[in-house]
């Protein structure tokens, strides 16, 4: 049996080894639920930068940019970190640029890995089926809220971790917990994460939709991965 | 209301603010349940050490020592990191000098707090009255093994907030996930641990007694402090 793993936050991962995995970066509030939705709705390839600077010079090559500090649009960007703005399609064909506080760090950190694939609720079972097609083990890395554990990512974890059952057997403590927990608050996600502490920040920001889009499960039959050139891309 | 919050590594112990609060360091498998079995049993008083050779030489001053690395006792060293060894008070009245892989750096990570309690589920009822005696807020400070999330040392942390719930608010999102995950497994901790990659470890050293004491709740009316000058004595 093939197995998977958990790493709760990027300050940890130095922990694991990442070489002849899978890693899956999961950043659920609201980087890779973004990141998902951009290219289900048209958007041809995401570039991400762990600083705004850089992400910023994009723009001058034709980049559409995308940028998020603390849960706010960074000053200059066209776009922030929310998923519902690409619902429409009107950035289809576009590049896009993109840093945010937590998830585009969570991918910078997981280089080492066979491959990378960008998780989200919205395209779970397009994971699992995708992960269950190769033979790689599977290390999900959270990207957590600078540096610490959090509710969201490491729900998504358990969740994909049961999904994953038939075929991967649970292998850390991490994983072993998080199925646990999911199998018990997986039915009503929403209420349950509505204690997380970042669920509270965002609620503060009036994004009342982004969360129920981030918290729903498989709108998309599609995966996303990081290509040899950095760019993430559909499979 | 007061607060409690849980670190899941010393690895990620930086992230958090320590001064004023009460840490509870928590190494279930099997460091602080031994510390706890030892005060209970009559030893005076011990001082953790994070390296082998420091507590080795606290032989020559009288002290009895311990100490284990991967789950096996150190060459040359009286004592393991076993709580069943202490049960009989044959090492009543002693100094105990003590060193472990995992329980004794996370006591060191932990200087800075205003109160440093040492946890066992031995002891978990008698800790809860303890901390809702005091005015502080409360971080629950996991051992982990080396560096990672482990399942025993977040369960208890569950435990703890779940005891607490009356008087201290789940603060973060490790707070959360574990308070919830116990409500869930608590009734069959042995049950649920035992799949547990540490538990496994252990398993495989024949320490079955041992894993039986570690998940025994409430078998001492104790508190184990940290004092001032270090040492781990009944409050």
């Amino acid at each position: 049996m093939r197995k998977v793993e958990v790493c709760f936050s990027p300050e940890l991962i130095q922990l694991h080894e990442l070489e002849d995995k899978i890693v899956v970066v999961v950043d659920i509030f609201r980087a890779t639920s973004t990141m998902v939705a951009a290219v289900a709705n048209g958007v041809k390839e995401i570039l991400p930068f762990p600083d705004l600077e850089s992400c910023r010079e994009m723009q001058q090559k034709g980049f559409l940019i995308g940028g998020e500090r603390n849960g706010l649009t960074a000053p200059g960007f066209e776009m922030g970190n929310s998923p519902v703005a690409y619902l429409k399609g009107e950035h289809a064909g576009r590049s896009l640029a993109m840093t945010t506080t937590n998830g585009t760090q969570a991918i910078e950190k997981s280089k080492q890995a066979s491959q990378i694939l960008i998780g989200a609720f919205a395209n779970l079972q397009a994971t699992v089926s995708y992960i269950q097609s190769q033979t790689e083990d599977v290390l999900i890395h959270c990207a957590g809220w600078k540096g610490h554990f959090n509710l969201e990512d490491s729900i998504y974890a358990g969740a994909l971790a049961k999904a994953l059952e038939a075929t991967h057997l649970a292998e850390d403590d991490g994983a072993i917990a998080m199925k646990a927990l999911f199998e018990t608050v997986g039915h009503d996600l929403k209420g349950f994460l509505s204690q997380a502490s970042h669920a509270k920040r965002l609620q503060n920001h009036g994004i009342e939709h982004d969360i129920d889009f981030c918290l729903s499960y498989d709108l998309y039959d599609l995966v996303v991965k990081v290509n040899a050139e950095g760019f993430l891309v559909k499979v």
